[in-house]
């Protein structure tokens, strides 16, 4: 949704049961101009989270309740790739969808390679999530084979080193961060994958539930990147921070000059999402412009 | 209303639709002490405006559905001054009236002028919206001529310039500001126009959308005053905080010892209404005064 | 209800009206495992209060709604405390409940007579309120005898000054504060009344009324403590902060190995507490601890 | 307040704390154009209650929390009658007042007897509530002396009986009535007080919670009128409907032709309150009028 | 929207300014598959209407707030109606849009002459509205022209009569109606106008706010069919159910059998939009069948 | 919960996931007085359902999300039976249960058997649901196992039909009912079953989604009840009506002196259960008696 708002072709892939959630669930991407005819609406149920919104020093919580749902059981030879992947440039996937269950992660596996086969750039956010991954797997067993057919790499400290199985004593709770060591951190992912060309990563300071500091850094074998950072002091709802980075990531990785304003519009886009009620990045291409050339000072504008 | 809550005898002129809508406007300003016997009850319909409220790096956005008001299609001739002003001591008008029609400018200009003749006191918000003024005047066309009636003149940084037409090389959006510069700017004011017996500016430090810094300066020809600055970290709603310095204004000036505590008083009161929802300033003397004389530490009162 | 989510056995002793209003209230006592069966049910009316939520400089204030209630019209003799400190071990008591009403003093004093005869441990948050303590008697006259009988005193700086009429040079207001001058302060309290074993004093740096400071201090005649300090900068709701320190101070006392661990975990507590909507602490053992032994950090757990 | 609204100069009188609640109350008698100057300001505490909102079968409850209010603990000797009763033509008070305390009940005959004095025409309201009359007197005791200064007196079946002793085996539950029993009764009544003029009786058909049949009858002793009934089939909230009858009733002895059109527009307005959420009558003589001469068919006015 | 959601393909042709309130109306439209791409984003603002939603014997009433709207402002010449029906066979038009403005009526005259020309069916709901046609032409001026191209005429009893100018003595408040008198009049308008082909009208019976009867007519020249009454006794919202009327007549002029279950469909459609809040027809072919094939016994479907 | 509201001491046997949703589900049923020590706490969710509320024509629909909840996956084998029966004298089982999955049909099978072996009453409610049943077996092969061991059989019309599998010309959708079948159907019932000693079956006339007659039947093999029938015509919520009458049947059987009263405090504790918002019935003996004793005719009590 994020990418059909800053003005790209997009159509989502999924599986969405047949009944009036799912329909719901349709209307809501058409809405915001995402293409919903690649989606086979079958199974049993859509899933759904359980989320308590933290404050201060209370950490918001998630309750998954995603077991069994229409996409965790659909297994490979169930979609169509080769019809989807027909004059398609991009693929984006994230790891949530091979961390839900079996069938999904060979689901996963066959869509990139697919993808690969047909030419089309492939970008994977790592999205490391322990309370999924409880089907008998390690998240660096299924991630660690699905990378090596990933052109772009995104994710955080921690998706690095739970995802891929790399250790790195880069202390995530705390928030502080060092750049030399995420440039090691992710010269040493792209030293273990020759396919990869570029990995970029959020940097989240979190200093409390309301209040984080957020950038980024991009590693493209020539150059290091490191952002701007933006004080966050009263995030209305980060869900979505993540997704919206690899959003304008994609976006300006197709529709910007370089890297360096790549890196800037895609940690300005995830900024705004933190100011935003619930997970749809309702955000558009002036928006975060606004941001990335101006002040952020929040003036009225009227 | 900030002005009838605070005691002071008040009436509202404007003109407002015969209509549910309008009943309901007018019931609101009785219900807070407002005269409103002296509202023509005509025109199609009441002005609106949507507002998106902002939050950290998004700001907050207006947009404007204030066209064909009543107000708007109201010219000069259409209100009888020579009754309001019997009796009255005070007329304050804003620069929002003479931007949204032609005949509205001339309405604001009659108004003045009547109200002079009159030996009425005269304030001027000037109010500066660059989305209102799209009739074919210039603001300064218009302002520049109103203002020759006025003897209080009341704004911020960016209303001087944009209204008034004076340069000066300060920077609203990064929310720095120097003193001596507003010094100089308001002394050009008063240079200008020597009907002006005051001026009285609010300057905010935008940080983001929630955090300002708030305080204000006065130049009454003989004197200079910076007034205490107010850090406001969470900020509820800043619509109707310039109104609300306004209102503090005139109460002081008509109720207080000196030029300084007035100062003290309008900033208080306007820094008090960042943490009120709407646009309504729901504020007593006695909360005013516990802000100036007290620490603003928000202690529990029980 | 505090205690009874950290999983002591708790029951809670007032007298509540046999009316819609009362089954409410006693049917949210037991979903959260409090022993409702001594409540007498009687009275014409629960005592309720008003509460205008602040922001910023504007500060909350409650207006209380207490005289006539069932527990304020309830005197001596009218509980059977022989019944109720059967088989109990802890009782503990508020400062509000002598200040709502002269019978109300009668039965709190008639408790803690009882509570000592028997061997309870007996602790009482000082819980000072200016505006109650409108039936002819002032704090010091009532708590001072109350005190006498009491093991742990819990309360802040200005409890201790008004409730027991020490005088002591603390500036409440401005939140700034100073160790030394709390251990006088306690040390005072404890010189005073030979049967405090321990006194422990919250200690709020108020910024504003939505960013305060958040710490604790603990005298045990041998050792003073200075807990750590929680900076909470979007308080969602203060009211009921001092409770959960109460709850978790008595817990520590119950269950954790010392003194100072207590006091941490009490604080924690607390801290979290102000966080949460409404006066209920929902909060659990392993939350506090979390926050106790972790960073504070607010990241998502998902 | 329905007067105000129905367009007569109309003041409030009670007694008010001065508190934030009780200053709520007085904005909102302001918006809607009645005058609060003769309300004195003091007391603990506002009378409130809980509503349970009933459907079908379920009926409406009411938890009464009135007592100890400003009003319940005022006596005679504290109102300034004579300055009220200036100017004044009408008085008009319900049988609530002397049902909330011995105080008030001698505040209530006090007023009308003073009324009597200044030969200000009086109407009463003598609603009964069996949940209030508990301070030693019975409702006949205190309203059958306060009935023989009265002109005009409204209330229901039940409240003739209730409030004056009066027997008639009338069944009130079942909601059938019969028009000859109505006017027995109402001669009774005028049998019993020479001095009241006339006496006008709501007639409630309760089919369920939301089905209600609504008429009403007037005896002016020559003449006995029996209104339209109106079905109700889908009540909003029947709370404020009795007071609403009260005011068309007054409305219409002071402003229309006769008794006739008094009754209609009585029960018209009080029908409409049916279909209005709250206890505020938001109703104008246009739309009173429009039911009276319409058909009350509900179709949309666009 | 309800033609999208039957199935049908379909575009929506209106003026919408380009400001984020145009901006949601249109992401609405693709919600519901409505193709929003030959709307032209221009114009100061969007018409509005405020409803207050009615009960009983108290009407609902409209306050519209559509003057000076985009669509208002739009005149003949503005529109490129040729790209517009290439590959149409069907345009829909309602007699609101000629009668906000002059220049709209002869865009709408524009319209219907340039469909006719491309042989594009035409149909016209003649939607009445007393409180529009405020510029200077009465409805019969404008709507009398402008049917002389139309196929379908869509109506109500009222419409037929201030629309078109033909006399009738129906009675419509009472809600009483007689099947003899509505085929003299449909007779009439197909007397007068030999172009319709088809004339439906539906058939409000209004005994409250909230209970209607609901049926239709059709004549088609050769036969008159009367359809099943609704009896709809808790109306949720009924804006908008001759929209759907008009929704359905076309899906099944368009898809079904004849023009008996044509009607029987629309009546249906349209019964089941008085149970939805709102205005948009969140209904499908599926539920309207259950209906017009069920009993529409409102059992729940579990 | 109906029951520990009517007073009697019941405990809830179900399977509750470890989580935050699984805790609040708890705590709701102990607020209600409900012993929840039995249930164990484990498995991957609770199943949840979706609720479209219906109005008039539209029905209600219930999507469920019922599979893989935590008692769907618990089989024989996991309940300690014998604890859970120790001392108990009544059990009661919904044909829910044994529809969700295989092994929720073992179990339902064991724990009937079990409770027969003890000499425990048993009571069930056959509550078929289309939508549910999708494991591979039909409701008939299951539940005509399970009512083999069942001493009171609950059902509607409906239930006896899809989930005994007895064929009876009974019109469910027209809502129209005639004693002499339902006495036919519960004796084909009685006939086949001899361990059956009575049966109930409520008897929805269902006009519209908010207006259904409601009554029931009781058949105890020597006498055959017909309740009074209560006309709802605003239905708030029916979800839990079945239930709340199985509750006020098994209440009756302990408490009331004859099968007659049972049956009319059922049919009226369930017609009262239509009344309130959401599946809880928040209902005591006092209401329900009130109700059986009275009117129904919806006064306001106060």
């Amino acid at each position: 949704m994020g990418l059909a708002r800053f003005g790209l072709e997009v159509a989502y892939i999924s599986v969405i049961p047949d009944n009036p959630i799912g329909n719901a669930c349709i209307r809501e991407l058409k809405k915001h101009n995402v293409n919903t005819s690649f989606i086979p609406r079958k199974g049993d149920r859509l899933g759904i989270y359980f989320l308590e919104v933290g404050a201060n020093q209370r950490p918001s919580k998630v309750v998954y309740d995603r077991s069994h749902s229409a996409i965790a059981e659909t297994g490979s030879g169930e979609i169509n790739w080769d019809k989807i992947f027909e004059g398609t440039s991009w693929f984006h996937i994230s790891g949530i969808t091979p961390a839900i269950s079996l069938p999904a992660s060979k689901l996963s596996l066959e869509a990139v390679k697919k993808a690969r086969e047909k030419g089309v750039t492939i970008s994977c956010d790592l999205n490391y999530r322990k309370k999924l991954w409880k089907y008998g797997k390690s998240a660096p067993e299924i991630m660690g084979e699905l990378v090596k057919y990933v052109d772009i790499v995104i994710g955080n400290e921690e998706d690095c080193q739970k995802s891929l199985g790399i250790k790195k004593d880069i202390d995530v709770e705390s928030g502080k961060f060092q750049t030399e060591k995420y440039r090691e951190l992710t010269d040493n992912v792209l030293g273990l994958y020759s396919n990869i060309k570029k990995i970029a990563l959020t940097l989240r300071e979190s200093h409390s539930a309301d209040y984080n500091g957020w950038s980024a850094i991009l590693n493209n074998r020539k150059e290091f990147f490191v952002s701007k950072k933006y004080e966050i002091h009263n995030i209305v709802d980060r869900v979505g921070a993540g997704d919206t980075f690899s959003a304008g990531l994609i976006y300006g990785l197709n529709n910007l000059k370089n890297d360096r304003e790549t890196l800037e519009f895609a940690v300005a886009a995830s900024c705004l999402m933190h100011s935003i009620s619930g997970d749809l990045p309702l955000i558009s291409v002036e928006e975060v412009k606004s941001l990335t050339e101006g002040s952020g000072s929040g003036r009225v504008q009227r």
